[in-house]
């Protein structure tokens, strides 16, 4: 099926330098990109190399900021009833979307600017990076995330942080758990397929809004997610954020639920990954 | 009247990496750009390229996110009376717009980023792609709106979804048949004029701004049409988004004024690309 | 003062395709990019231009859109007592903002997408366009903006657009007529102060997101100074849109202070300009 | 360490206009960029420049700017006891960090783009300007931030410019001093890390989105930490802007943490430049 994939009519798809919305469509005969090859499982070089502890220590400055602007967004939100005073139910949304966008445009070149368990999983089934690397950067998420969670309950109190909810992540009143199972495994495609979709080799050589403007939809697939399922969930999709906020509110409500914040992004990003890999790539229908 | 149109006071416009914001005006007699001839009606060929069914999926899979993502924003929001511990109506506007923007950036190298059947239309019109293709397009659009509501009234429960209105448009108390069709066609040529401009062979080749930033603009009208009709309408100018929401809302309400989101956005988006075709490139005066 | 103008140190600024933010300072010396030579105030040949009649009626639609949506978006604000159940205000200045981001984007390349009276003065003073295109754009952005607001006095029908105010700008109880020319005159700076930077044809040339970026803080220039000052005027500093507002308003409240919205904002575009070209650029001071 | 840091997998990164999101690491071994030397404390030739005072003026007009319009904001937000009839808390952050966007973009060329004595702090610690000129920037800051509370003084009259706190920060009720101490030195650390990310000369040359989005992030990171600590201290994060708002406002309660918004902010910037220099840089294990 490969060798029919080029779409003749669409000239312009040959100028790399233009933009084909409205009308294009990928072609493979062109070789104007280099897919780089898949990431072995482990790889002993890299654990030498101080890159490599830099990006774990960017990961963890990262995670850890994010949960510190998040849930000190949250806590500042839900402390009033009318919520009229506050930055609102959309401000909270913003706070996630936008730091977000903010750190993978500051980290992005240091260690690919995961902040997020659930994409380092998709990116590792995708082959973008190493099992070590994987595990390396989801300890690190984790412990950033406890953290950044920590310092806001160290400003809030720990009575008040407590009767505030933390922040913490539960299937809300009227909806079932498999409901917020849905809801996160949903979330976090829309997530992790944007990341596929700015990390794709050809397309960045061919769309030009794909490299420049990448931090900003995944940003916004955030933002977007927590409109939707705040009522819902809370919104993980983003298992570390779960985590950090589960282990500093540290009760029976938060941990209840918890396995959902887990389960259902690591669905999501598999199949984000199977559907950028199988449909979108159609690599394991490639004769070579 | 097309010899006379250079602008030969506009010198900045032979540098195609300047933006001419503020004083430009397009001349026709550098060929540093490349028109794609028009899309022939009927393309047999593209029907055994993988490219072409890839194209489908895609549109069904961000049919299908945009339905889920917004649709359930709107119901966060409109089961709470005072709307103060919700996203609010802005936010809505904002899940609109900001998933054709995530899913414009994800989806415009694959099968040209459409989401509607309405861009299809006026794409088609503007000669951009075959009749074929825009069928195809728009049946895989409505598909996948049909299911995005669907998973979101499965999240809901059948009871609340019906009471909620499912997101379903219809014209509000207030306005009568005719200001809701009005609001219809001017909205949607806010968005397929963005779109026509967006993708603009020669204004790409030209202005900086237009092939990288096309995916934002393209979003902020699908928000910015929101925020001005929500009231009116609840603001179509998708029929794949207002048949997905029929359709499974499946009450008198949803289907009395579902013409107006079929033939509005359809006028709308002629009238687009008439505006561009005719008036902004004048191709019928062209000699050649 | 102009030989000693280069910045030894920042070499960097050397490198076009580097963005100097944090070091950068503007030298002189390099000549990688061609100052555009000053518009003629009368240049007959452009009346014999197609390109010339089409930017007037881009501005026209443009105008059109702008009222359009921005006034209709009012009307849906302010026919709610509490706002809670519409956009709010917050929505209203993003209206305003965001069209003129998406109608920058769209315009900029046939008209330069001023849509804007004070915008075309400004630029006008920066001998950007001709004396002729000038009036005739003012002339086209205030035929639009009439038809933009009559569109929606349409919709909400006579006895509603008048009891709402019909978006017509004026000064707010509590503040002096001084207050509301002094918010117009710094209001317009801060838009077309914007304005000139992005226009800036050195600046285009050595930081490469001022030709990418343009519209979008442009449009952000609108929405700020919205959230500024819709406390005290409403906001004008767009003499088109006060002027539309006002006459299908048409009410003594409208006209009672409408000066302020055409002295205002034309004082404030011409310090812009004076600010740019005397004090950024310095152009007096050069020799040559 | 130096030697070692090649990540050899990870090949993409030899491609300048490629977006390494997902995977990135940087090696050290490609010179596709020029990394600028530090600038020296004293530059007495830098004395003699006109682009050095026009880089103060501009400092002086940006931050004018900033105070006028973001404490003009505030004002209109906290005269309305609900908060329902203004753009709200939300609309503030807005302000404060669009501006920040607005200005960034239209002085990045001029001046570096500082309007913060903490960023001018942080840059200076980094090596990026010298002694001379920062101390210069921070006066010029003050002396713009000072004029632009004082305008708004002069719009609300004093009477009712005192009564609304006249937007000067202060720690609020339920939160230590320390607390707000912590939240600005961290909110400040978020702040003048992404623009030590978007002044990277190295990731300049490889990370496609960096010098493009450059004053989005920036203006981004204003906004987020706004949305986070506005509850605890009204947000400062910018020693220019919490000294112009208090002179202005001129009460004890404006005095009494005024320590607290230059000493925060200070080693906040102070911590960013460490971590970016020494983690992110490793300048300090360069050989050379």
């Amino acid at each position: 099926m490969e060798g029919k994939e080029e779409d003749v009519r669409l000239g312009a798809n040959k100028f790399p330098e233009r933009q084909p919305i409205g009308t294009a469509a990928q072609s493979q005969d062109d070789k104007d990109y280099t897919e780089p090859p898949p990431a072995p499982l482990f790889e002993p070089s890299e654990l030498t190399s101080w890159s490599f502890y830099r990006a774990g220590i960017a990961e963890f400055v990262a995670t850890f900021l994010f949960l510190y602007i998040s849930v000190l967004t949250v806590m500042g939100v839900v402390k009033d009833k009318t919520k009229c005073t506050t930055v609102g139910i959309q401000g909270i949304a913003w706070a996630f979307g936008g730091m977000i966008f903010a750190l993978v445009y500051c980290t992005a070149g240091i260690s690919g600017g995961h902040i997020n368990p659930a994409v380092t999983f998709g990116l590792f089934l995708g082959r973008k990076l190493s099992f070590t690397r994987a595990i390396y950067y989801m300890v690190m998420q984790c412990l950033g995330a406890i953290c950044g969670a920590g310092v806001v309950k160290g400003f809030m109190g720990k009575t008040r942080y407590g009767a505030l909810g933390g922040g913490a992540n539960s299937v809300n009143h009227g909806y079932t758990k498999g409901d917020g199972l849905g809801a996160e495994i949903v979330g976090t495609f829309v997530l992790v397929y944007t990341v596929f979709s700015a990390t794709d080799a050809k397309r960045s050589a061919r769309d030009s809004h794909v490299p420049i403007l990448a931090p900003l939809p995944i940003g916004f697939a955030v933002f977007l997610v927590h409109l939707a399922t705040i009522p819902i969930t809370g919104t993980g999709i983003n298992p570390a954020r779960s985590l950090g906020a589960a282990i500093i509110f540290n009760k029976d409500k938060g941990w209840d639920d918890h396995w959902i914040f887990w389960v259902g992004p690591f669905i999501g990003a598999a199949l984000a990954a199977l559907y950028h890999v199988v449909v979108i790539r159609a690599i394991p229908f490639k004769s070579k």
